[in-house]
């Protein structure tokens, strides 16, 4: 069992830097494409074969360091209630966003067990399966919240942040739920057997710092502190374009702070405060020559020295239009030279 | 006439907070709905009569201090040789993306006064009617790149980034023209009576810092030289989700750097170097209740005290969602509270 990932969390030397990429299942590879283009995402999320299978495939392909549960932020908001459809090419909807109290109140808090079994079913299969840990996820409360108030993914965050500023009340009782649904959904992983748990908080960057401290901070603290209740596994929080948030996002209960490609790493380990730290090359990074991108990676891992635990990944997810060739240049160069200063 | 804003660029107190927005004429306001309404959206930017009109209008309406020429950043791209196409809802189209050294040698860097004269037009009317400053503007070399080579609007950029990383000579001999082109486009612009230029750097925040740097610093510091040798109005540099690339603009020789409204406001004056500081208040603050947004107001205003010159100004572009009597508070809020310290 490589466990260099969980070490590496916890703050912990380790042999080599563990490496995973967000989105590393997905349609940049064609493994994947063959398993999904005979059904639906919805569909290939709720099969627990086949989602055991595509999670299982860049581990194989690449020797990825951590395994993430293959599956959708918005699964469980579906379970809230809201019918929800997948257009390929349009981004997720809504066609009922949750706009006013009686809305709010038809949000049910579901019960994994009873309402996401597929979820807990494809982490079993996949801890009989990896050699590796097991990473669980959930979205944050407020990149949740966006896409059940907006209907969909959105610019500029108008009814949402319009929600927020006009009727607080019902901003607050929506992410309440939502923040209620998301702790049991991840102690539910965790008892299924999710070794690490990472909150998604994809559209954070959208808010001003002092909004994003009103608005979705206390959520994200209120699950965290639910967790640990629950569980001693380490706990990640990745907020997209958070350069600004880390005087915040640094002070909270995780163990690993995720951090996008806008900030240089030397910078974000720096901010991070008592965190490891998990990122954050640009997923377009590995469209570079071969040399380049190993030097890039080199430079990274330069920079990460001092870090109290460091992880490599993107920044991002990984885009459709890349080489799998070149994920495989990246993960074998953070092996690589990781290794040669031990 | 009211100078308020160009002694504000210069970093000079002033009686009061000169404010304007970015998009304050735009399609939030019924006026400019009623002008846009029988026309397309280039025809409206290629008539002088009208796009004066429209630039007018919350003048007029809203008092504020400084005017911004309706125009669109890519009409110089169009003027290059690259048929340009806007469809509702759809953003910007080039249907012959530029990916190619073939593309790149075919595209010409434009005579402002003979290929795109209604914008001096424009500019010389305005002049006649504005009792404020008139701001004349360019895009920033690398986001109009990004238009031109993907075709449109991206979210990952992958052709710019492909070509930059794997053709950087390719990427630098359009970026070259563009930059070229850009120059003397806002020359021209000062020549017909501009009384201060702002380059928007609408997608300089999808670039690592180090990416930016290489692949987009050096353009917009080639054309600040260009344009110190021609005029000395107040040079502004915006670049949108610019709060990491801050160690970069802070060396430019612009008098005011744009601020977006990621960042703290007293951090980025902190940050801004020798700059006058204009921004940031959220576009979406402006649905905040009338106290709210008041109180945000009032807030920047006091953090603005420090700063080497100070524009108040959104942090990107008004949303068409927006209340124009939000946009009447805001004004007067700012001139109302910077007025009552002097």
């Amino acid at each position: 069992m490589n466990t260099t990932f969980l070490e590496a969390c916890r703050g912990k030397k380790t042999s080599h830097v563990p490496v995973w990429f967000m989105r590393q299942a997905g349609r940049y590879l064609p493994d994947y494409q063959r398993v999904r283009s005979r059904r639906t995402f919805l569909e290939l999320c709720k099969n627990p074969e086949l989602a055991t299978e595509v999670t299982l495939q860049p581990i194989d392909i690449f020797g990825f360091d951590a395994a993430i549960l293959f599956s959708d932020i918005l699964i469980p908001m579906e379970a809230m209630g809201l019918p929800l459809e997948f257009h390929d090419g349009r981004g997720p909807i809504f066609p009922e966003p949750v706009r006013d109290q009686k809305a709010a109140e038809a949000l049910r808090v579901p019960d994994t067990e009873a309402d996401m079994p597929f979820v807990l079913e494809t982490i079993r299969l996949l801890r009989r399966e990896l050699k590796v840990p097991l990473i669980g996820f959930a979205g944050a409360p407020f990149t949740l919240a966006t896409y059940v108030i907006e209907g969909g993914s959105s610019k500029n965050f108008v009814a949402t942040k319009g929600m927020m500023f006009h009727e607080p009340e019902l901003y607050r009782s929506i992410l309440d739920k939502i923040t209620a649904c998301t702790s049991s959904y991840l102690i539910a992983q965790a008892k299924a057997g999710a070794q690490a748990l990472q909150l998604f908080d994809s559209w954070a960057g959208a808010l001003a710092p002092c909004d994003y401290e009103r608005f979705a901070l206390p959520y994200v603290q209120t699950i965290l502190a639910d967790l640990r209740q629950h569980t001693d596994i380490p706990l990640i929080y990745f907020a997209n374009n958070g350069a600004t948030l880390l005087p915040y996002t640094s002070t909270l209960d995780a163990d690993v702070l995720g951090i996008d490609w806008r900030i240089p790493l030397a910078d974000a380990i720096r901010r991070a405060g008592p965190h490891a730290v998990q990122g954050n090359l640009d997923p377009l990074a590995l469209f570079l020559p071969k040399e380049d991108l190993e030097a890039r990676i080199a430079a990274m891992l330069a920079d990460a020295s001092e870090a109290r635990g460091y992880i490599f990944n993107l920044g991002h997810g990984v885009v459709p239009e890349t080489d799998p060739d070149q994920v495989k240049i990246a993960v074998d160069a953070v092996h690589r030279f990781s290794s040669q200063g031990n």
